[in-house]
Order: C-alpha cells, then sequence, then structure tokens
C-alpha cells in the first residue's frame, strides 16, 4: 500500500519516542529519509552528545538523499552547539522536500533552521502531527520556554482519593504491575522529589528497580526545611543515588557538615510564608542540568506545589479499592482554598489499565508551555 | 451476511435494555423469534403488569412461530405471576429451538422452565451473552438472591479524591454533563439515600431534572438518627416526591408527628454501635418495594455502607481538577482501618468520558449476587 506523509512522520516520531528519557537536556528526535517510496535514511538521537537523528539518516542514505523528502519531528536547529548545525547539512544533502512535525520551542529561534532551508529553495512544510510531536517532547518545549524542570505529580490513591490509611499504612495500593510502571517512568527522569515528612515515615530509597536491566536513577532531591533527615535514612546512602537536600539559609551549619560528609548535596533557598521557595528551587535545579522532575509527595509536598502553581502533569494510579476512615490520607493536603473555582483546572489526557488498576493522566488546562 | 446466534441475542438485550428502570421489581426481557434468517417476532417487557417479551413476540410471530427459534434474554417463567407462565406459552407455540442467555436467577426456580421445555422435546441452548445478560438485570439478580435493594454507590469528586472544600463548598466538582448523567440514573432507581448531615449542609431537593422530559422520582431516603431533618427541608416537601426518614425507635413522638403529618413516612430500625442498623433498613425497604437505592453521601454515609459490606456497585465521577487543602472533604469517611488490606476489593468494570469529566464504574470483587 502507498505510504502516506503521516505514516513517515509516525515512524520518525516511534524513532524518536525510543529514546525518551535518554536525551535530557536534549529533545527526542527521530528522521526519516523517503526517496521514490523507499526508505533511503532513518534515524534517532539516542543521547546528548551524540550526533542528531538527521546526522545518522544522512549517513544510511549517502548519495540517496539527493532529491529525497526529509521528515523530522522537530525543526532541525540552525546553530553550532556540541554538533554543527543539522539546517546546514539538510542545505546541502540535496533533498528537495523537507517536512517538520513542530518548531524548536525555543522562542529566540523558532523558525529559524525552516527559514534557513526555504532560503535555500527547499520545500518546507511544518505542523504535520505537530500535536503528537510537541507532546513526546513536553519536557523540552516547558525547559526552553520556561527555563524551569517540568515537574509531574505522581501519586496512587484508591477509588475513594486515599492515599494511606489513618496510621500512614499503604503497602500497597496499587498492583505490581503499577509499582513497575513507576520505576520505568523513575528510569526517564532526572529528579525526584519528596518531603522529609515521607523520608521520617516511610524511609524510601527513590531508586529505580527493574526486573531484567539495571535503571537509572534520578537525583533524589528532599525538601527538608529544618535538615531532619536522619544520617542514616536510605536516601542519605549516595553510594547508590545522588542526594539534594534542598533547605533554608536559617539551618544548623554542624548538621549541613554532617550530610555533606556522606556525599549529600545541599541547596539552600529561602523561604516564603508557605514554606521553601520552590521557584528558586526550580531555577537553581534547572542550572544544575535537573530538566524534569518527578514529584512522589507526600500530601503537604503536593499541596505546595499544587498552590505554587508549579505542576505540569498530574498521574494518578487509582486502585480498585475503598478504604473509607475519617483520618485516612488523602493525596494532595496543604493550605485550604474556599471555593471550587479556586483550584486547578485540568484536562484528561489518557487512561490506560495497568494490571487492575488505572493510570490517568492530565494537564493543566492551560497550553502546556 | 448470514446473521449468527450472537447477533439476534445482541438485539434481545438491546430491547431487553431499552427499558431498564421502568421494570422494576420485574426484569428486563427482550425477545426475538427467528424463523429461516428472518426475524418474525419481537418483543420486550415494558413495564410490571404488562405483558412478558415473549408474549410480546409471539403476538407478532402468529403462525410463524412454528419450527422457529426463539432468542431470549432471561429463562422463561414457569410461575403464574400476573401472566400465566411463558415457558407453557414456548411450548404450545410450536418452536423448535430456544436459546437463553441466562437462567433465572431465583435459586428456588432456576431452571424449571428450562426443564419444562426440555420435557416437551425443545432444543435449549442456555449462556449466549450470559455476562452481558446478567449485567443486565444485576439489580434484579440480587434482589432475587439476596432479598435486598441493589446498593449503588455514587459520588463526585476531583482528581486529587475531594468532594468539596474545607468549608463544604461543591458547586460544581463535574460538569454539567455529569450532573444530567445523575438525573438520568436518578430516573431509573426507586430510591436516592442520604445522610441528614446531607439535608442540613444543602438542603438538596433529591429529585430527577430531565431537561426535555418528566423525570421519574426516586422515593426519597433520608438517615436521621435523631430526627432532625427540618420541617422546611426540600425533601419534606412530599407533593413532589415521596420521602421516608430512617430513624431509632428512641426518638421524640411529637417530632414523628410533625413530619408525617407533611405526608413523610418514618421507618424506625434498631441501633447498632455503629448506628442505625443498615441491613434491617434493607430488608424493610424491600419489603415495601424498593429494589434499587441510589447513596449520595456525604461521607459518613458512605463509609457506613462501605464498613456494613453493603454496597453493590461504585459510580464515581471524577472532575479534572486538583484543590488539595488539608481539611476538604473526601468522599468515604466512617470509621477507620488500619491496613489497606482491610479495605474493600473491587474491580473497574467501565470508564466513560463525559464531557470533561470521567464516569468510572467498579464492582465488589466476590461475584455479583
Amino acid at each position: 500500500m502507498m505510504k502516506t506523509d503521516s505514516d513517515y512522520m509516525q515512524l520518525a516520531l516511534e524513532l524518536a519516542a525510543s529514546a525518551k528519557g535518554n536525551t535530557n537536556p536534549n529533545p527526542c528526535v527521530g528522521a526519516v529519509l523517503v526517496k521514490d517510496g523507499v526508505i533511503v535514511g532513518t534515524g534517532l538521537h539516542r543521547k546528548a552528545g551524540e550526533p542528531h537523528a538527521e546526522v545518522h539518516a544522512f549517513n544510511m542514505a549517502g548519495e540517496h538523499a539527493k532529491g529525497a523528502t526529509l521528515y523530522v519531528t522537530l525543526e532541525p536547529c540552525s546553530h553550532y552547539g556540541k554538533t554543527p548545525p543539522c539546517a546546514n547539512l539538510v542545505k546541502e544533502s540535496g533533498v528537495s522536500r523537507v517536512v517538520v512535525a513542530t518548531m524548536d520551542p525555543n522562542p529566540s529561534v523558532a523558525g529559524r533552521g525552516i527559514s534557513l532551508l526555504r532560503a535555500a529553495g527547499i520545500e518546507v512544510e511544518v505542523g504535520l502531527l505537530e500535536q503528537e510531536a510537541r507532546k513526546l517532547n513536553e519536557r523540552f518545549i516547558h525547559n526552553m520556554v520556561a527555563n524551569r524542570p517540568f515537574v509531574i505529580s505522581k501519586f496512587a490513591m484508591t477509588m475513594d482519593g486515599k492515599i494511606a490509611t489513618h496510621n500512614g499504612h499503604s503497602k500497597w495500593i496499587t498492583s505490581e504491575e503499577a509499582r513497575l510502571q513507576v520505576h520505568k517512568l523513575r528510569h526517564e527522569m532526572d529528579g525526584i522529589l519528596v518531603g522529609v515528612g515521607t523520608v521520617l515515615a516511610d524511609n524510601p530509597s527513590l531508586t529505580t528497580r527493574l526486573p531484567h536491566r539495571e535503571g537509572e536513577n534520578p537525583i533524589r532531591i528532599i525538601l527538608d526545611s529544618e535538615l531532619k533527615t536522619p544520617l542514616n535514612a536510605n536516601v542519605v546512602n549516595t553510594a547508590v543515588a545522588q542526594t539534594i537536600i534542598v533547605t533554608s539559609d536559617e539551618v544548623d551549619e554542624a548538621k549541613v557538615n554532617r550530610l555533606t560528609e556522606k556525599g549529600v548535596q545541599i541547596l539552600t533557598v529561602s523561604k516564603t510564608e508557605q514554606g521553601l521557595n520552590l521557584e528558586e528551587m526550580l531555577d537553581e535545579l534547572y542550572e544544575i542540568g535537573i530538566t524534569d522532575i518527578l514529584v512522589e509527595g507526600g500530601a503537604e509536598v503536593n499541596g505546595s506545589f499544587l498552590r505554587a502553581g508549579l505542576i505540569n502533569k498530574v498521574l494518578v494510579f487509582m486502585a480498585p479499592k475503598l478504604i473509607g476512615g475519617r483520618n485516612s490520607k488523602t493525596p494532595f493536603a496543604g493550605m485550604n482554598i474556599d471555593s471550587i473555582e479556586d483550584g486547578l483546572q485540568l484536562e484528561f489526557d489518557s487512561i490506560e489499565q495497568v494490571g487492575p488498576d488505572l493510570c490517568i493522566t492530565a494537564y493543566p488546562a492551560v497550553e502546556i508551555v
């Protein structure tokens, strides 16, 4: 059957998506070169520092690139970074047509790669499967536009909105299948964040545990304004994974020293009326290269991110259970609001069955930037 | 295209389902008669007191029934009720084959209609699309087996499991589309139940409001152990719909009289350590012909039904909102449990998008009886 532009772009998107989580801070990009209905080149960006998707595709195509069509999921870059600009490569390759899913999200560069190609007489189309391409790179787009890490708020709850019983018992709300999915997600993330309350209550290790391969551990970020993290907590074991404790500059220097001796990094931020300044923290974390963060609670930390308007995506695993209980815990606490309208309006995005549980994702109803 | 047995049974199920909510206390039943690949008779049970599905189908088919196949969603009845037994009618009709989706759920009669037909030399097959047929009549099956009303626990919550802000504000968690769906559900139910706390807080009328036709109002059932329902509450206006207040026998007779003068019925039940005896209440309500009840909260009432193990189906409307708040309300309260395993294990059944919201249904993981 005759393949369409959409088919080839779909393939390019699948190639790109296969590296999701490995390319940070770079975007995921896939490229497909087609000549006379035959795929002559394919490529994807595997990892920061390695060649861009277009380079691989052109290497494979060689002379076949002349007169071909390039399908690429993101506008070819026009600046010198770790690699020379791809737009030049495309220009010199002899392709006659370029189909781009979405423009470079960085407002100061968006469109330059495309202009460069058009100026060279190449036919360029932009916007095919754009929504899919933007979703695939939602993290990168947010990074470019907001200059901050992309924040995913993740929690597991029962059908009646409980994350634990009154005494904190929560093993296990969700199924093994759902927990495995969380570990796959951790593998893709740069950072994972919890409050010290969670450290004290559950002593989690916050590492990535995958059954058949080694998982990459995100950097563990602990919100701990009074440095209550015990020296023997699992998150202090920095032989396993890196740990950053975020605190205020009012804390005892001796405590700081004891933690830094263990290899823990201390990040101090100012305090606001609501506690640690989360905007400042995100700015600092982005500075040191953390492009996305999985916020795993507890309820007060979740509430703080909600009130500060810093949640970019919500991911809930809902278990088919009812537990009830006047004092059972719910996923978001923090400051009370008086009216439903003062809550955060979202839009549901996907619902997936994971074992017996549901995995539901949503985005803030404003545009994802 | 050649139609299969499944196609005809599917049609019979659709005919049956069209009367859902109108046949109480009877089941929904559909029947299709097919001869030589042509549908010669169709029928459904429209309402208690009216003819059974088979009667309509045979009336339509007339002489064409001879040698035909009867597809019927429920085993033909074998006893004299308001109408003569359908099994006799089927026997005398001359059909050569009968396909039944599911047996009569009443354990004391199940199978008798089928035996009667087989004894008459008619080929009978049982179990085609049985799951669909049992689901369609889940209410009736529960009635027959448990001798109690079928209880649906319904609530609307945000994505973080909240039903109201700390001060009780809940207008509106869910969309107009979701609220309309609730009114359609009320139209199908015999009873709707809330606690007096909900009456005092929200003064709901608990009636069925449909846009283009008159909705049938369920009987309003108020759990009110101390008779705190105000005489001017909307639920006391019995000109609109019937109201039963469930209370204990310890209450002031003068209060009882003031309410009965308004047309409210008073049902007294014993008290347990957890409050009003809900099992006793359900038995009494079933006695007076209430076959299903929509429990609409609040949290304490929901918690009581949960602890008593009296929930047969759970229906949540989830809104794409996060509201958080330490003291926001959640859908199930009541007695605390210590461990997740002591909760009620469910199985998700369906997920549907309703406007911007999700409608998720689940059943207790034990068999639906």
